[in-house]
């Protein structure tokens, strides 16, 4: 096809979210490199192995209230009206007595250990103590108000599966459990590669017909918030064999991301790139904004050309490079989180094609409301800063009414 | 009231969850430090100040499709049937010319500035080109397919409120709008305090009666997370003139957290330290696992007395630690990510007590169903570390039915 004929073309075959996201992934493998790294400094990481507990948690019975620590057996058929009474085992030590005998009683408190003898540990208000002598309210059980040893976890149990991502209350659990050290999966990197002749370097005053080079920044972050490790490299301009070098250059790393020139134009020359060092597997996805995408894969490194609008960068990134990203670093990909509103006006879409419709989010009344914000084209970065979230209308709809109840995206939520 | 006294009456009283924060709350001041920091590294921070648009973006017209630049009353009246020929300029220049004559065309990019004198591009597709004249079949009105300068935002717009937390497309849009640093408030700093004479060190292997020390651990990865910076103490002995000390120590902090000792048992002195050294706004909460814990202030500074058994640790750590951290930090602090989900097992709870039921989330038939974890009292560290959230059951409500549908708090979500 020649290049007139495929720009007139253009995208007419555009490849669903889902099939694209699949044909990508489905080419992905997780890397194999992990990192050996004490647990206090594992938050976030993904465990590169399964865990069990190395030992019991916790590590001996304890009392589980304030009180004392008896015999349940001494205790049986005492009540509020019938008593019984046992013995104060070493009066005025704070701790107790390390051994119960029949007919006697040590004071323990919650969590200290129980003394060997006890099985049962009265509350602090059912007993009413006399010099050396204790008076017993209430019959117990054997075990009753005991924490038995391995009650939270025991050795062996199996406690996480690999890939788990560590969150700081696993950080405490392991630690109890005994792990001091854990292997995670390497974080995985990323070369993300600006490409267009008319963008300078943020700090750089752009002249008329020059850009600031914003998409790579906000691709980098987003990098970076979902567990990888991004490197930023200075735009490179709409020249072939400059584009050539620039992807070969990161290519040792898990992915290459390339923001711009990844439509069909005369100066789109991303993807031409990639299919000649590689292969392209889709070229345009029935997503809006942002439908002149590029995936593809070369020497087993996925590539993708991102647009160079800055919405349309920024729906492809979260709809295809999030997904990538957690493939090859061994990370889960859960949903992303969303929260419910009523949508303020209808949010148009055309069916066969995934819509990312920018939302604000007010509170009216009690209500939370999901307010479009000025779509302005994908062009307009300020449609997605300065927004929430986005609504996803599916392929299946035609635009969606006023007052719908719907589920608002929080692509980009900090906790 | 003595110590027997107060112990049996125990927590009679019990302060509700939204007014133990409000009392905390109405104390706290934001503190006014700021860092100035480079945009590219301010993701996740607060802006300290509002910040509008330093330059127009786009900062010139621009064509918003691949064409030729034209006068659009040169187009009046061209259709399929009948189009209007204008002279092609600048012939086998890719930037076409920089300046538009009457009866003339520019060959422009998606993104070119728009020449002088144009003020409409005509889609290639539009048009068609023979040597030195270009026939256009279509009528353009002036501003068609041009992006004019500041059609995204416009120089002196309001961007961003004080306190709006950066997220990686701001990051891009203050980089657009000719911001190359950004004032944010400094992070909060949080003193965290293990308290109890049972704790040992984690890496330490514990001897029976000891426990490994995990509650400071995981209320330090939790302020990291809020964006706060820990530090993390070494175990503090049971000991008032030690506790006093170390609650001392961190005072020049914006907030002490301590864990345990928090209760009203022999050996819970953190309430009664925090007391002696300034007020104890709240001691006992109506909250379910973790009622044990006592809010105060010290010098202005706020100190939170975590009770020691790690689910109530945690559980009181996202509803008092988090927000305190985030007003002290300037911070946002949205609602928590929740999911929807059908609940699979009837979860108890009291009247008047605001509870927190540990559920895993499972697939089931393409339900999303949520299963509460072994309960096991609030020692059970597990119980949270291997759940995926919690429901929060309110006070005015006892106990959740089985298949009802409920919303379940991801209080430790990962994006």
């Amino acid at each position: 096809m020649t290049d007139d004929a495929r720009r007139e073309a253009g995208f007419r075959d555009r490849t669903r979210v889902a099939e694209a996201r699949t044909r990508l992934l489905d080419r992905v493998e997780p890397h194999d490199r992990t990192d050996p790294l004490p647990v206090s400094r594992a938050d976030g990481r993904a465990l590169a192995v399964p865990l069990a507990a190395a030992r019991d948690v916790p590590g001996y019975d304890r009392a589980a209230v304030d009180g004392w620590a008896v015999r349940a057996a001494d205790t049986f058929g005492a009540s509020d009206r019938a008593p019984e009474a046992v013995d104060v085992l070493a009066d005025g030590t704070p701790e107790g007595a390390d051994r119960v005998v029949p007919g006697a009683a040590a004071r323990v408190h919650t969590g200290s250990p129980l003394p060997d003898g006890a099985d049962a540990v009265v509350m602090v208000e059912h007993a009413d103590r006399a010099g050396g002598v204790l008076d017993v309210f209430r019959a117990l059980g054997p075990g009753e108000n005991v924490g038995p040893r391995g009650e939270d976890v025991e050795e062996g149990q199996q406690l996480y599966d690999a890939g788990h991502r560590l969150r700081p209350s696993d950080l405490g659990l392991l630690t109890a459990a005994g792990h001091t050290n854990a292997e995670v999966t390497a974080r995985p990197t990323v070369g993300v590669v600006p490409t267009g002749e008319e963008l300078v370097r943020p700090g750089t005053d752009p002249d008329p017909g020059e850009v600031t080079e914003t998409n790579a920044l906000t691709v980098a972050g987003l990098v970076s918030r979902w567990g990888g490790v991004p490197t930023h490299r200075n735009p490179v301009t709409d020249d072939a064999s400059a584009l050539r070098a620039a992807v070969q250059r990161d290519l040792h790393r898990d992915v290459v991301v390339t923001t711009g020139g990844s439509s069909v134009g005369e100066r789109d020359l991303v993807p031409d790139v990639v299919d000649d060092m590689g292969e392209v597997l889709v070229h345009g996805v029935a997503l809006k904004p942002g439908h002149p995408v590029a995936l593809g894969v070369v020497e087993e490194t996925p590539v993708l050309a991102l647009p160079g609008y800055p919405v349309a960068c920024i729906v492809n990134a979260v709809q295809f490079l999030r997904p990538v990203l957690k493939r090859v670093g061994g990370l889960p990909c859960p949903d992303l989180p969303t929260v419910a509103a009523t949508l303020d006006r209808k949010a148009p879409s055309e069916p066969g094609v995934r819509t990312f419709v920018r939302v604000e989010l007010r509170e009216e009344d009690g209500d939370r409301r999901a307010v479009p914000v000025r779509a302005g084209g994908s062009g307009v970065l300020s449609s997605v800063a300065l927004a929430d979230g986005w609504l996803v209308v599916p392929e299946d709809r035609e635009g969606v009414p006023a007052g719908e109840r719907v589920d608002v995206e929080l692509w980009e939520t900090v906790p």
